[in-house]
């Protein structure tokens, strides 16, 4: 059944060098308008949600810009403001075989999401509007009044009945000198609210500075997660353990641990074009089938291949539709559809 | 020895998003022309034979770009006529690795080709002209005008002591309800007429409904060919079988049947740049291979090779010479020709 | 105060050749989507209001593409719906100078919106959701079921008190041989239930077919329209009288009349640089200025600016809000905005 | 009724920075093939005759690109034969108001048109098929053996009751040091030639040195061509007389002189594109009248009309049609065509 | 005689949406690096001088981009430091006709250049470099530090005997509520140091809080500008009277007083197509022509053809050299140059 | 130690089909400029050397762009000339997978550089200010004056106390018939006056004429090297032997000679974007080892990496920093860099 689902978070403009130049070689850019948020939001919309961003957007050309692209990928922008001077952005490089992306921000710090008021939102009342509420660990990072904006809708949704989504997401060029220590606190406070976890095995050792004997990435995780849902009383985590391969292809493994037990995706392996924003693909086909209810080995294969083709799309934001990723999990690939 | 050569079909235009975006998230579009005639006219136009079009295209600006694009490609388009009101135009968003490429046609059924006047033809006219006439499956699925018309031109040629070409290639979704039911018929109509003929082992079981006890694809091909051949009297059959990988390389493995013998192909891997309009490549080698006469081991090897070519160059038609074709035969990449 | 405003009419694909090179010179499209209907209906959304499309678009990537564009535009789609297989298209070749643009337009009478069966749309519903309802004479040219859509959507609105606008928009080439003496009945029953009217003398003299012993354009129109506004019992009727010039610069003559009053607006000549589309940007300023009951020398000052600023943007459809056509009011042009 | 007509002389390689930027600041090349030849030759094909071009290119993928070019033209290349080792080139930055067009040159000296050996072409052979043959000034600065070669077909031509177009076209760049007393003889001998002639009064005072006591343009042109026409015995004399203004637009006079009488154009004003190649359009309108036995009167206003609508056309090569240009003479802009 | 020139200030990307289209409406930018340092440093490198722009640039790819941006134009950047985290960028939207050109800034405040520490630079040292120094109003807007660093260097540059330009640039949005009253004190300390100085009546009128009987601009200046230079003890004073019109064309007034009396260019209109920079490209002729020692009536002829050219030029910074700018100044348009 | 180093050599306009697409299909180009000098001058200044290029290139808008893009690559242009007539150039049309790219050189002959006289440079003059020189087997074999000016300068700096690099790099497409026989004398003479030398066994066997029983070809390096290296007293002799493998990889293993011992890089296999210029990366990735005096070992990790970094930049020229190198030596591919 389709639910109400809102993202808070910033959006961001993505300013991409085309094709693999970099960018004191070339003079032309792609833009478009993504983020955490938006690429959740799109996602659910395209499987049947009404997708809501919360958010803080300039009330200039570049504000204008956003909204309209954000409207044109299905979001519903009734519950996103305007006001603040700027909109965050990045550049993107990509890079090809040994050679990594890069991407380089501009001042986000100032931009009208991470600038707004604490008392810019009214959280009561959106908490009335959604069913489900998303968040992120970048938009964690940001400062003070954003974590306190984020805390405060996980609470009013909880309080209402509503889900909330934490995605862990930890990026320490985000975290600067503070690292770990400064984000722990930060963290918990969003698990013990949290209904559905985004993370893996790295998140419980190195955020919430857990231990484990175990060497091995899936052993890791299999003695972390539970200990997780069990400390913070989490109703579902999934995640991802991705291997990168030299010749642009990576595999992926997802996992989905709830009800104390594990559900893992087949292994997959495939060719990669746009990595960015495959991880919110993820996310999408976890939250999605668990609102769906599904099976818990077919929510995994869902969000997995969900993430996988993700990958195959132009840009930050997922595309792909139920009956896309249906089909992708059949695993066989097709000729020309026509 | 060049040969005049007339491929009776429609001219489609061809609408490409760039890159690997899908149309809902683009706002450009690559155009071109193209069709099975199209591509063998101009595949055998570049290994020095006269190739023309027999067509009807609108008497618009779009009919006029087809024209000279036509031209362009090397094709003779003074047995081509201008009438109607539209031109069959596709849409084609590019896949990548795990996501199939997707078309999707516009209104073809209301073509200046498909709607043109029974009598719209000189049939008897054109066989005097030409040495060769090439028709194929797509074009057989239209409707019971064009049907007749395909037959006419045939049997004109033959009469005349012209060489018939038929690929079967058969598409599900332009047959409709009636399926290979309705096709069936029509099928036998032609290869009763055709001298080379292109299919394999899938046309003949289900499009001639024949049926195998084999299981193994090259088993069934080896059993059902000559079959075919022996009951429709076709001089030479010819064919691939496909294999897609994930990673975006195929396999090719070209057969060719004449003379009760069967020559293969090695089965040759490479990487796929655009998949589309390579079918007719491999058709315009085995023409090639049959017109001058080859052996046939060389006729399908270089048939293979046109085929395989044709993965790596942008656009349905194929655009490499004899000497581009016998350097790939030899089947070691070379590093920049300079 | 904001309204609820639907248009009904057809999304059509703009397929645009770039700069001022020939569909038989070029190798790309810039493709949009727009419609008289999705003109005024994001208009009229820029102009705070909400706009709805009435309309049927294929299940297609086609179809995602417009909606996903529509939205975009900031025009709510939840009026409109999926079915049929195709949609209209054009292409266009802009003009430059002594050389007219030239538009060359696919078989949109196979559209979906053109096929769509009588009882697609329930016309009660809809009528108790909008505020106004917006037809144009474009659509009038289609076919006879959707006329009758027309007619019946246009006395649904009209019964439950809702404002019915209506824009004359005679396409010569749409009727064919029926020509004005088909045309007019149908014209008729459209102005009987209209209340805000687009047309000028022409659509007087030519569609309805009267008289007038003027020869000057503005005698006519000061002539007929009162005429017209009586006999069908129209409350307000605006249009414009243009000119075209050799150095791309157009004259245009805005005209409202009202209460048996012309206001007329001045006249203003500018350089051109997109002609489509123009016509729908006065349309929406006149019908905001009757919404917001400006003064007619308000309402028809400011559509003529809506409609010469149409002409500076890129494509069909208007991108300025009401502050930027106050601006434009003031006829003086500025230096750079920073 | 149609003629054929070859056209003698180099095709070019245009590579035109898009827009107004410099060569210094773009990274990014239009390219095309044309030259004064390829012009009149593929406008003369739109006007119904065949044209060909009699010329020399490289067999290399630049010789490839350039004959698929002219095919996509509709220009007959069956005249034209491959060898030597370079295509001539030039690269173009187009100017804008105040700042000119720069035109750069590539070595055009060493192309294969430039250097073919003397006997590399069959003129009595040419002779045998073509109706009309046509020259200019450009290709008579090149080199002896190429002025050898054009005096030698221009007479096969006449000798076979052919008719001999020269188009003057003097630059003075080309002819270096040597200027205007190293042409004269040479403009000469091809004005002894040819039947119809495209020059204006400054041929006639720089190139043959003849004099003239007035001070005004046109008493010049009208004093001296009847000079030259009774010197050289030429059937017809055609040119304009071009004024540039600082506001992008152009004035073109055009006259006829045929049987002791002129005939002149209006004089028309018109926005300029590009204006390279619009002075083959001028010839090919001429010649077309001409071979069309038209009035004079009509013949100067088509060929007026076919150079004014080549401004408003990208790239050097006319794109019109009898109808254009006839709808062009009427002189009246229109509104969209659709 | 070759000076070395330094002009300080901060290095801005530009990123322009292609053609006429909006942010909202398109996909792609195009970027560049400049500011009015650059485009004088650049302008002076391309009359013969040393080109130094003495500024801060971030360590990440946007400053490498820079770096080689401005080393592409020819500027030498040894003077020019790195730190900081950002760059300042501005997005343009080109207007056409009655729409205005809309620029928007990201945040320049926290730009490398405007967050450099006070003692970033030896000015010192670079005194004992360069023969001139170069300023504008526009970094005068920045802040108390790059206030303070400017006045220093002026200082420095003046007390070594060097030269000092200051173009007095006033943006009224850069001072925000402070205005004229914040600006009056800096604008006065720069005037004290300066040499040379760009500005017109109004600067003296709203900035300097000049009084004048006079209504007609030129009255004002000539009645104002003598008590400026008087006051400041000024060298030379030159600055140019604007008028925009409707139809893309601007007329432009140049004038230079120094030695008690006034110079004027004629007054030249022209069409527009880049007019970003244009002012810095008058600035650069009057440098020029200064440290060259021309008449005065020579330099301001030279500054404001230099001024007209840069309309000409895509992008911000001028392109012209010497002989292009004399070519203009004979104000007559050329046909192609070839 | 940051050095001078100039490089010897013709500057080349690179002019490449977008894409995959042949010339005869495509109608854009983008363009830059390059050559074995401005790759290696541009890679040694980006590591923090001063890299210069002599070279002559002609005074016009082809020599302008040919300097601007010389130095936003980072090149100091103050030791090239102006003069001749026109810039070496050619086209690349890049291939794709089975297909080869193909290089379709213009009259480089003729070039600024090729016909610059024997006393356009001052070599003492140069090799007073250069601490290292270099050069390749390309410009060898353009014509004797070239030759000459070639050793003449070698000779001057090995005079002055500095280091001469050559690259063998031997096209056998530019030496023509005359081939190895002409060639080896050259070759043999660069290689008296040689300090560090790129070649393989390749060179040894058809340019040196040397034998070997040795049939695999690291055998055949390993035996004949230190021969070379003790023939000719090169201090240093350092290449790579590549495998092309069919599916757009290739493998490198390099090498380097020195104090008679052997360092090899590992074998590493990558993907391959742009091929041209690869091999002199590695060549500044050697001199910058050498010129640091690092370990052998370490010099030819370092180059070979910086060879295989070179394949996954767009363009001729190599991009990467020390810092970038380092990176990929440590052979783990990277997520995004954010």
């Amino acid at each position: 059944m389709a639910k109400k689902i809102a993202a808070f978070g910033e959006v961001m403009m993505r300013l991409e060098v085309p094709g693999y130049a970099l960018l004191s070689q070339s003079s032309t850019l792609n833009y478009s308008f993504s983020g955490t948020g938006v690429n959740l939001a799109s996602a659910l919309a395209r499987f049947g949600h009404t997708g809501y961003v919360v958010t803080t957007l300039p009330d200039n050309p570049l504000g204008d810009a956003a909204r309209s692209y954000l409207q044109k990928l299905g979001i519903d922008i009734s519950l996103s403001s305007r006001g603040g001077r700027y909109i965050g952005s990045y550049f993107l490089e990509n890079g090809f075989g040994a050679r990594a992306s890069r991407v380089t921000y501009t001042n986000r710090l100032e931009s009208s999401f991470n600038t707004a008021k604490a008392d810019r939102y009214n959280f009561r009342a959106l908490a009335d509007i959604v069913d489900v509420v998303a968040f992120c660990g970048i938009t964690l990072a940001m400062n003070d009044t954003v974590r306190k904006q984020m805390k405060q809708l996980a609470a009013a949704v909880k309080q209402r009945g509503g889900i909330v989504v934490f995605d862990c997401n930890y990026r320490p060029s985000l975290w600067g000198e503070g690292g770990y220590g400064l984000a722990k606190e930060h963290y918990e406070d969003m698990l013990h609210l949290a209904d559905i976890v985004m993370m893996n095995e790295k998140d419980a050792l190195y955020v919430l500075g857990m231990q484990s004997e175990a060497t091995e990435r899936k052993e890791q995780l299999t003695e972390l997660i539970p200990q997780v849902a069990a400390t913070y009383r989490i109703a579902a985590i999934a995640g991802t353990q991705r291997t990168i391969h030299p010749d642009n292809t990576h595999t992926l493994l997802g996992y989905l641990y709830k009800a104390q037990s594990f559900a893992f995706s087949e292994v997959c392996k495939f060719a990669v074009y746009d990595r960015i924003g495959a991880g919110d693909a993820f996310t999408s086909g976890t939250v999605h089938g668990e609102l769906e209810q599904w099976e818990a080995a077919d929510t995994i294969a869902f969000a997995t291949a969900a993430g996988m083709l993700a990958h195959t799309i132009a840009g930050d934001t997922p595309m792909s539709t139920v009956q896309d990723i249906r089909q992708a999990m059949k695993q066989s690939v097709n000729d020309v559809e026509r």
